[in-house]
């Protein structure tokens, strides 16, 4: 089939799915947990031929423990799609409800979008997890995984469709596209009015071709700039704890810091602090002239420092005059995920607050706290770092639209 | 100035207007509203230029009325400022708010969009509509009007931006853009990163090639191809009102019905009498065999007119034989715009509401109230017929987007 088919054929399965109720969905839900774990030995060996195939072309081998599924990481997924059961059901939620002058019932109503098409790089986990968050908020998904996880994926949504179909509701519901070809892509994004919205997860390039490209309307997700600003009213300690952690309790994330940037009044105090924390963790920093003063193993900042993601064990470091400096410098090189600002004033982090211009804001908090989990949501389809529809991490309720229902009695203009 | 370096300028205007307190942006638009009143001369004479030009050109007198601009008509656009000072500011509003389990404090608040574009056709009064509602919800404007006004915007657009630099607001809150050339639309269309949302407000083919073509995200808006649905169960006095306001209140908006589906069990009792009203209100009525045969006026359907939206004095008019074959044709030839169902039965409207993908249902009402007015927004910026952010008549908040702000004491994962 190909991908225009397979979209044809996931509207009609999702105008289904928007009828189904709760319980329906969650029964779903939980049979597919069940059958990815009764399934688990097919999954791996499925997998085997990935892993196979990924050390064949040479991928390294961070790459094929991403792309590695055990028993236990097979359980882990399941354990995602019975949590999602347990979530509320966005569907149906009334967002504003009035009684207009004229008795006319206004009701916004919580509806899905329809279709979601997924474009996803990486680990096969995702594959059970975006399924689970579309069917959870009642639509059907497109999946594009990539090409060195298809034989997993294949094996994991031809479960998925048998427990779906089990479960009373439409196989088409979940459907995996092809990932040995480009064109699937390409298709994809030109497939305006049969999919409703497309979500890319991945790398900058990925997702700068879908934003670009795309007739069908995108959440872009993902790539994080993410600065912690350490004012001069900063308290020391909660400083040092912050720009820490925001750059090394984990590496690879979006809402990991990348670049630090020290008020010059406390630049003194702080910075041979901070330098001795990130060699301590074997993080190079690479520092405009100020920050190089304070240690030999400073690395020369180039520009091209202050506007990189590195998702690795780098940040870039420079001491700025004042907050609005800071500012300046955010608006510049900051890609808008989250910004953070470590300071006792009240002024200081209102105005850094008002001034940033991102999805998430930190006062006196790591960077790492942007994420769905983090904020309760339960489930997370990924980060937005646009405006529209929805910014920062989505849960299910940004998985959804809304459709307006008035009703009366004969009521005309 | 080319409209990138227009779009480079509302970006640092945008930062003082995301700062401005509703007092201030109040206090722009009453002066707005009187400095439009007090130059009402140089407007009215500015829009001469343009009616001499549309004259010379030979557009319709329907499009110079449309285009004229009068002393009244400028004082309608002034009060039409001084109600969006009255209404509340959507900017600050906490939409979600809550202390999570490690005691930091999340909030997600309304933010301003930044910098929106506005693409329209048509009259001048949209000009200070637009320019009001972006300043309102703390967004910088870039007005695209059409050429045939462009006389009459640039002196509209003169008289604000004065207005809002006297009210202490940067002028280039508010530009218009060269409505000369094709040139500007494209450029705008492009200008991703520098403009956060693009709004194409007209006729079909505009919609289309700014959804089709435009890198900058795009709230559609408009194309309304409206449906009554008359079903078995219904009243035969409120159908017929539903019926007739819905198609002849007013012929050329997007909410106006195009088209009547009847259910075959009503139909003989129905279709005389909406035949005979239409043909008092001088309806043209396109029908199926079915509807032929209760009339010599009626005018047999081509495929076509089921997809067209005639904002004129026609409408297409079905006999269908259940509610699944009426919901059938709304999904093929529908807009997604507002679909009404005409019933007394609980079972058949629910089943009508939960079937229809649009923006609006309306049940035992005219399709005529899906409108920012009537829902009691106070001010509309257009009816949005996508899913993505905002879905049917879109008020001020409509126009933002939200920022989570988490406030912790050093907080670390």
């Amino acid at each position: 089939m190909s991908v225009l088919e397979q979209a044809a054929a996931a509207r009609i399965a999702a105008i289904d799915l928007a009828g189904a109720t709760r319980a329906e969905k969650d029964k779903a839900l939980l049979l597919m947990a069940d059958r990815l774990v009764e399934r688990s030995d097919d999954i791996v060996a499925a997998n085997a031929v990935d892993i196979a195939n990924g050390r064949e072309n040479g991928i390294g081998e961070a790459m094929i423990d991403r792309l590695t599924l055990t028993t236990e990481r097979v359980a882990a997924m399941a354990d995602g799609l019975r949590q999602l059961a347990a979530l509320p059901d966005p569907i149906g939620d009334v967002v504003r409800g009035s009684t207009l002058a004229n008795g006319l019932e206004l009701r916004q109503v919580r509806v899905p979008f329809g279709v979601v098409g997924m474009i996803y790089e990486g680990r096969p986990n995702v594959t059970a997890d975006a399924a689970g968050i579309c069917l959870k908020s009642g639509n059907a998904a497109l999946l594009r995984g990539s090409g060195s996880a298809f034989s997993s994926n294949a094996a994991i949504v031809s479960v998925l469709r048998k427990a779906v179909t089990d479960a009373g509701l439409p196989a088409d519901t979940i459907q995996l596209l092809d990932a040995t070809t480009r064109d699937s892509v390409k298709e994809l994004m030109r497939a305006r009015g049969l999919v409703d919205v497309l979500i890319p997860r991945g790398g900058a390039s990925l997702i700068k071709t879908v934003v670009e490209q795309s007739t069908v309307p995108v959440i872009e997700t993902g790539v994080g700039n993410c600065h912690v600003y350490v004012d001069s009213a900063a308290d020391l300690e909660k400083a040092l704890a912050v720009t820490v952690n925001s750059k090394t309790q984990r590496l690879s994330t979006c809402n990991t810091a990348e670049s630090l940037l020290v008020h010059t009044e406390i630049a003194e105090r702080f910075l041979p602090l901070v330098l001795e924390e990130f060699a301590s963790h074997g993080v190079t920093v690479h520092g405009d002239a100020r920050v190089a003063g304070y240690s030999d193993d400073v690395v020369a900042a180039t520009e091209d420092d202050w506007g990189t993601e590195y998702l690795a064990a780098d940040i870039s470091v420079a001491v700025v005059d004042s907050l609005d400096d800071a500012l300046d410098h955010i608006r510049r090189y900051g890609t808008g995920h989250t910004e953070a600002i470590v300071s006792e004033s009240v002024t200081a982090t209102r105005r850094f607050v008002a001034g940033v211009d991102a999805a998430a804001v930190m006062v006196n908090a790591s960077t790492r706290f942007t994420d769905g989990g983090e904020f309760g949501f339960g489930a997370e389809i990924g980060i937005s770092t646009q405006k529209l529809h929805a910014r920062g991490p989505m849960g299910l309720p940004e998985l959804t639209s809304t459709k307006y229902v008035v009703t009366g009695n004969g009521h005309t203009r």
